[in-house]
């Protein structure tokens, strides 16, 4: 029984602590193959719990589900030539089918821009065939050196957008909507505010000429970068032919979007919110938003829970009795401790007498007791509270782990005492970026959407900076 | 605008009619490489429909979801004798990862049985953790020499259920719960009657015991396998060492079921249900149920299609007004019964200023106009005896196309003249079973649940037979 263990501590290693909560928490499990993990149920469930709120979202917008094939002709990668620059190395590649060597190489997947728009070209005709907006929850394959659980795996899962446009205000417009709906997704599920902004040119997406990110803050004061939304140009409409006559009669080229968010989401999720006892979930993420532990498993207490549990359930409220065998109340409440749910019901013959349940927090509260009477409604307002808690709680925390560099000095200093974010003034050369990292280990993160003008020289070289750019050192 | 092409007659050529339907109707379009299919946004809304409905019940069954690598070492696959000797032939495999030459090869999932069971043996250690019921709903290949849209694909979506229990029993209960499960799915969504019945020793699932099938009729005579679900007896068990200590502290091996439901179904909707003028979708599948045509696009027609529509959708039908410039009226009715939408509503501005909708129903019923007041009632009921209607005259053609043959001269008359479902008392020999697909293309399909004790011979040779059993030419 996993959760007896000793559980590594947050504070300490956050790194030791993060792999054996996801293993304690059954989370999720390793794959036998490297780099590859079994999304366990109580960790699907939470991935389910994003996909449910967010297909709505992209429904609501006008974007359709569709399905295209996990395997693309090799060929394919080749023809938009950043796109195969960024990919080639990690790529999963079929060579035998039903026992035969194949003709052509299959890549698995590591994106499907190529495999999609190769059909786009074959689909849109007329500005009347315009836009096209589809979505499409899938696995996809990246094959990873360094792996790390949810953050970093060889196989992930995630939803991939691709829209096309006859316009370049259209497209962008459909960008920026991608990102401040992930946004959104986000702080209201994930309680996790994070900064909105471009990449830099050599953290774009390999093929598009503008990519949007969220970045979010971590323990330790490391950025990660949430999702991404990207202005694919006519890049990809140049080299698939995706062409469409227009309505004045001219033949033009698309302009596309493309815009994912993954699995790794949960990785942050569980990095930020967590403390010394185990997971913490938001309740709109959590698998189980309330458990109600038996102080002793004897009849009347176990009918009294049924049925407190089954008016909870038809309240909407997502209930699991711990009814197992063989195991301490004692045992349990840690269990669900480590587990992350937000509240838990305890219910002994007391309780059952009184038709009372005493209600523990997994954070922001103290116990107490309350009439079983009217505890739907109660405990919704609890889980209101607790979510705004941790996203308050988070907030704070970005806040207190931004600061703003004005000279060179400042900027390492931050990075050596405190690392988090930086708001600084940056020339926007490669090489001078390149370099900054080399010193302190922190990338450009983004520049925001509303960033500061700013009006002197870099923060690390003498040559002029247009705006203030985000930094910190990435995941 | 492919609705425009000659379409072809599915009762001149039902095989041409079906590529072509699919193709016409936007549900599906061939993938780049050889075998593999593309889910138009059209065609995967039906899929989305099945899984909403069928996630529903199995999550109320206590299975949950989760999802285990699309990678399997190949060593794996060897464990279980009979399960590598009838998958190794259809194996896509990948030998390159990340630019190198792996060392050990890994097989794309044909079926997860395998990965799963490996970390079965992990999590299962005391009869405390069992069932174990887990749910996948993921993508498998599976190299196909010949393939048909939706039909037969070297990849096709699916959800696969894994469970392990402490008895036989238990393991049986589960596995007859999935395929009424599946029956159920097939009769009140997919308006689709079949016979539910075990598979022959030659035709049932590599690895299983006992496989319980669902046989729909197909035009032509020709049977479909809708669905399976495996007692898998200790065969992984023994396999992969999912060992557990019982209530009394012997160490025990688990009983296992598997079960699968796939996009194949879309293909047997298209197949059974569809006319010469295109498909036709039961309401409760059809991703459009109602579909607004304006006779003509003036600014009085469309603002109250646009009322119309709008109420319709509140009162939550699914719902489409059809505002595409440059198509006709007759153009755009003809589309939509190519797609098989169950309502068309026609309205042009006598509708308009009468505040009234013409009703045309794709199947069974003439043209009516009725008020708009009150039209979402109206035409709830109109979808419901759309879906009913095509329950019955798909249960009137497969009560007609099944036949009783007492000998031999019979079966071979039924499937010359008319082919269908035989029942006839068969031997259960395998070498007989080959002998009679040899003569007559039929096999068997299935022994029905409550099929009847035979006492004399079998239809074929002169053994005995114990039961009559289901034949069929299959698809």
């Amino acid at each position: 029984m996993a959760y007896d263990r000793q559980l590594a501590k947050k504070s300490e290693n956050v790194s030791d602590w993060y792999n054996k909560v996801i293993m304690e928490a059954e989370l999720a499990d390793y794959g036998p193959v490297k780099g590859t993990m079994i999304f366990r149920p109580y960790g699907y469930r939470i991935w389910e719990l994003v996909q449910e709120a967010m297909d709505a979202k992209i429904k609501a917008r006008g974007v359709d589900n569709a399905y295209f094939p996990l395997f693309i002709p090799e060929s394919f990668l080749k023809k938009e030539a950043k796109h195969v620059e960024g990919f080639a190395p990690e790529l999963a590649v079929v060579t035998i089918g039903g026992g035969e060597e194949l003709e052509e190489k299959l890549v698995v997947r590591p994106t499907s821009e190529t495999i999609m728009y190769d059909a786009y070209a074959r689909w849109v005709q007329s500005w009347r065939d315009l836009p096209v907006m589809i979505n499409q929850w899938n696995n996809v394959v990246r094959w990873e050196k360094r792996t790390y659980l949810f953050m970093r795996t060889t196989e992930f899962l995630w939803q991939e957008g691709h829209t096309a446009h006859a316009t370049h205000d259209e497209a962008q417009d459909l960008q920026r909507w991608a990102i401040e709906m992930y946004a959104k997704i986000y702080r209201d599920l994930f309680a996790l505010p994070g900064f909105l902004g471009h990449k830099s040119d050599s953290e774009r997406f390999a093929g598009a000429d503008d990519s949007l990110t969220y970045e979010l803050l971590m323990p330790g004061g490391k950025a990660l970068q949430g999702c991404t939304s990207h202005d694919l140009g006519q890049n990809f409409s140049k080299a698939f032919g995706i062409n469409f006559q227009s309505k004045e009669g001219t033949e033009e080229k698309v302009w596309q979007t493309s815009w994912g968010f993954t699995t790794r989401s949960i990785g942050g999720l569980i990095m930020a919110h967590g403390d010394d006892k185990g997971l913490v979930l938001p309740p709109k993420l959590a698998p189980v938003q309330v458990v109600v532990v038996p102080v002793r498993m004897e009849e009347g207490v176990m009918k009294f829970a049924d049925e407190v549990a089954a008016e909870l359930k038809s309240a909407g409220l997502r209930v699991k009795v711990d009814d197992r065998d063989g195991e301490s109340f004692g045992f349990k409440a840690n269990k669900w401790e480590l587990r992350g749910v937000p509240v838990r019901l305890e219910i002994g013959p007391r309780e059952a007498d009184a038709q009372q349940v005493t209600v523990a927090r997994r954070t922001g509260g103290e116990k107490v007791t309350v009439p079983a009477e009217g505890l739907a409604k109660h405990l919704a307002a609890v889980l209101d509270e607790v979510q705004s808690g941790l996203l308050e709680a988070a907030e704070k925390q970005l806040r207190e782990n931004t600061r703003h560099a004005k000279t060179w000095e400042e900027f390492k200093q931050i990075m050596a005492e405190h690392k988090g974010f930086i708001r600084a003034p940056w020339c926007e050369r490669p090489e001078c970026e390149a370099a900054i990292k080399e010193e302190t280990t922190a990338t450009t993160r983004c520049l925001e959407l509303d960033a500061k003008p700013a009006t002197g020289k870099c923060v690390h070289c003498d040559h002029n900076a247009k705006y203030e750019w985000l930094f910190a050192q990435s995941y």
